[in-house]
């Protein structure tokens, strides 16, 4: 049963989280995406969700999320507020049968999560799409496609390297896994279409806590029920940029992502490019992709990249994470059994 | 003066032209660009409009071009007919007020396209927008904010590479200048902000006539008021792929764009990965970003990328270039008087 | 005190074993290598022996290694017979005072390692180099200058990729560390000068044994005692070339080698170039270069490349390896204390 | 009929000039190749020639060129000195019967340069070899084989890039194409087997003199017998490093050569990795492998590389170059008769 938007208007979206994320996405709704309009957005901070809401024509803005929900021309919600805020806001526009965007992490706590994907199969019909932009990403999806295809054979290792500039000094060891290595979590399972069972934590000594406190990079390794081996190297100060990268080696060849060769200069002795700073530019073609399809998919009564299910299993697989960081043991991953799918 | 469609609701566009690169644009519109809907599509074959146009709720589905520009709810129009017929197309729109986006070239003969300047320029508002993709492509946009920035100090030499797969057998010695090349003329134009004064061919005899006719590669050699040397590759028959590259060479270093090495494999002896196929899908993100940036700039009465007089600098240094292969001699480019912009 | 071949005269070698490898070197002592001969050859299959000698002049062929060693004109060794035969043949050059160039592995138990070690020491100067081709290759030798001028800070994570074609039938699970992890056991050790303290093995079930029985590839990760940790992607039967690559992550950055682009060619749908097939090509340079480093520092009566020492360590590290590789586990690697270097 | 050093010595080479060039030609000839010594120097710099000789046992040390041809031991010429001392020192030692390798260029003038081509004609046997290195270039040697295999199809481009860190003030104008393209030419030649018979300049004016005088960049436009049009960007105050590129566009295909990655970092926002900044660091291997090959070419009686013809022809181009250069215009090559091979 399709959402009914007023047949010839725009998807009336209710935004949550007036961020920097949120304010992101309240933008693109607004200027890039054809077919829905910012009906809504709250934030506990009122200038700020005034400031985000006043250039948006008949945009309402309120501090309170439920009343985001509620007000007149919302259709679908967009959930960016903080991950603790998530369970409530997710629970509410389940009841209320709106269709979600949630950005992740769905929900922090496993248990939390697998009280939304049960809440949202008592209600019929799949309302929750969650935000790991990857797999909207153009790389991303040539690589999906190459291993889909079984032209290299069967995956044997992922290699995966996630490296940022710098991260806030709020930043915990617990987040290394939680925040960042969340999306190798999400995209090793997509990618392979396995789950992950056990995960293990190699952490450099060499690696003294900086001046974050944090214990930086680690090599994180999991094990899927696929029978792969995926290793990823977690940076979070590495002072020069943000990289994403992957390379499945396979049974006949491996193949590799996240290499921009884009823009390559000569200049004073060194040849070579930039390296993106930042997500929100490595990531903008996948953002836009990723909300646009996310629309048509509301009008078409369905959801679009990673469900419910793949929210609670990346956080089932990160609590696994942060035990394997804390002991240095091997921990083995249990998922609760999978409702079926509404 | 901005256009004013129904306040509310999307600008009306009229798409002239059903072929590979109108449909192309009536799905864009259509599906992928916010604040916008087709309202009319025009084409001498009937089965043809009437198979693009029937997906389109409230589309008008017309054979005569002028029909599609009188259609109710039009608010603008989109030129992607054959060349030949542009002029006719573009005097009635701007006899009628509307803004135009039109796809390259504006119209093929420089005496012509003088006339659409003049045209527009005696309408006292700019109109047309035409539809140079690569200004639009990320890669594109880096170089040429890279020389703007003037890291690199003053550009002295650009070479650049334009090889297709393979071109349809119809293709002529003079469109290897007039359709293609015109892309490196209008590239060339706007990567240095200079006026191209003189072209010369070099085409090597080892390139036989191939099955179509054509001696293909060509080496193409132009100089700009700025007194840069540009050198360009045309390649038609390549066999190999759709690959379009620029290298700036410039008083403190070099610049280059145009490698894609986003997947790379390891397979049966080689590294390596795919070199896309056509310039769909090359710049499929270009179009996109570029008729999304129209539809903004038609609401904001003004119009975007490359205008008409740049429609006319192309059409008149193609005409030079068709001379100097002909000719095999360089031949002096010289440029009508460049009326005040509107 | 140096080495004292006839004054003018050429370094005369004795080579033990006419395989693949010793053959290649006889080629390079007899021609590409100034300043030295190939005095004798020594190999117990008598055809291969003489088929390698008769093509030089004065060369002795014979069948015992022994003989070779005490055969006219030999002022050196270099050992290239299969590694069961190195300990008698090392002891009984060590007894003679002639210096040795020791294909790796010096010797595979770490307990007869150690034996030769100490053998060496107590003749009071150093005669073992062993080759371990990778610290002559001239980008492991960039990659080491980078490190060791502390460009990029302290070291903390060292990816490897070491992919073959494919090996012999007779190659064991036990060989993916003996033989071929056994070289980035050494670079590792010599790119970050420290000793690896611990081993533990990441074995994908998804690699099924195949034809020759093997699980492959393998993960192996290292610890060092400057902390640093290292993982190995060991491939033995990749199909598709012999690769080899290292990534330093450090402090301030990342450095890594192993990718030739040196030539490259759009074909058919695809950019990209030839991976080598075998390590022969790969490090042709690399051996060229140790030989004649080789040659020359005899000649100044020193060693050069790996010592002694790194044979032993490679061989404990390669044990624990092994044991690694059984369990599952973690394995720590304890080095018996190290001799005076004579 | 070989040359007859002693039969059991090596080949004693004189060094004329020990200039740059050539005293990195003494030391490689007397530490880097086998079976050679360098048995004289000759510079008019007594300091200088003393200095270098002196390390090297045995070896005497003059001015005069013709007094190192007549010492004692003297199997063989290496001339490293000016160009316009080639001349005087090619017929000496042609009288003499002397094989000779000879740094490009052959003789500056191409009149000279045949009266050389003709008495090694007359002598009866081939003498002369011309150290145009990039043909004992691995990367050279590849695109060669590439082409030789015809694994592409007829070439029909060749793009070629020399780029220099900065040159000497005294560089002139006609030195870009006498010194620099002049290896361009010979590589051309070479790469696909074909003469080159007509050369056009392309002078970038928005290259103004720089501090040296020169216009810097320049485009030169190379015709050959085979129909192939060859472009080369000659860059001699790049200011960046020493890049020497080639790109073949061939019927089925392009191949090129050039773009080191050997070592890449990332490090301040930044991929990529250094530039050479030299000739003699870039082809360091190259000049290596080349006097290897000529003193085993020398003991077997022949020569390898250029040939004293392929000297002629590279001064002949160079010639009419630098009358192109001057003019702006096509200027035809006309190379005299060739003699046979002798």
């Amino acid at each position: 049963m399709p959402v009914s938007p007023s047949p010839s208007g725009p998807l009336g979206v209710a935004v949550l989280g007036a961020g920097k994320m949120g304010a992101d996405h309240v933008r693109r709704v607004d200027r890039l995406i054809g077919g829905a309009r910012v009906a809504a957005v709250a934030d506990p901070h009122p200038e700020r969700v005034a400031s985000v809401a006043e250039e948006i024509e008949g945009c309402a803005a309120v501090t309170d999320p439920l009343a985001a929900l509620d007000a007149e021309g919302v259709d679908a919600v967009l959930i960016a507020s903080p991950g603790p805020a998530h369970e409530e806001a997710l629970l509410a526009a389940l009841d209320r049968g709106l269709p979600i965007f949630c950005e992740k992490p769905l929900v922090p706590e496993p248990e939390a999560a697998l009280r939304v994907v049960e809440a949202e199969a008592k209600g019929g019909r799949p309302l929750i799409s969650v935000g790991f932009m990857r797999r909207f990403d153009a790389e991303h999806q040539r690589l999906k496609a190459l291993l889909d295809a079984d032209e290299l054979g069967v995956p044997r290792l992922l290699h995966c390297r996630h490296r940022n500039l710098a991260v806030h000094p709020y930043f915990t060891e617990a987040m290394l896994i939680t925040d960042s290595v969340a999306h190798e979590i999400d995209s090793a399972r997509w990618l392979l279409g396995q789950e992950i069972t056990a995960v293990q934590v190699h952490r450099p000594t060499a690696a003294l806590p900086d001046h974050t406190g944090l214990h930086d990079p680690q090599l994180v390794v999991f094990e899927t029920d696929g029978g792969v081996v995926v290793d990823v190297e977690i940076l979070a100060n590495g002072g020069f940029g943000y990289q994403v990268q992957t390379e499945a080696v396979c049974a006949r060849g491996t193949a590799r992502i996240g290499e921009d060769h884009g823009l390559m200069t000569n200049t004073a002795g060194r040849w070579g490019g930039e390296i993106a700073q930042d997500y929100l530019t490595r990531f903008a073609d996948a953002y836009d992709r990723e909300l646009r399809a996310w629309v048509d998919a509301v009008r078409h009564g369905t959801t679009v990249g990673a469900t419910s299910w793949d929210g609670y299993a990346v956080a089932a697989v990160s609590a696994a994470g942060v035990e394997a960081q804390r002991t240095g043991r091997r921990v083995p991953v249990a998922l609760a059994p999978r409702p079926a799918r509404p």
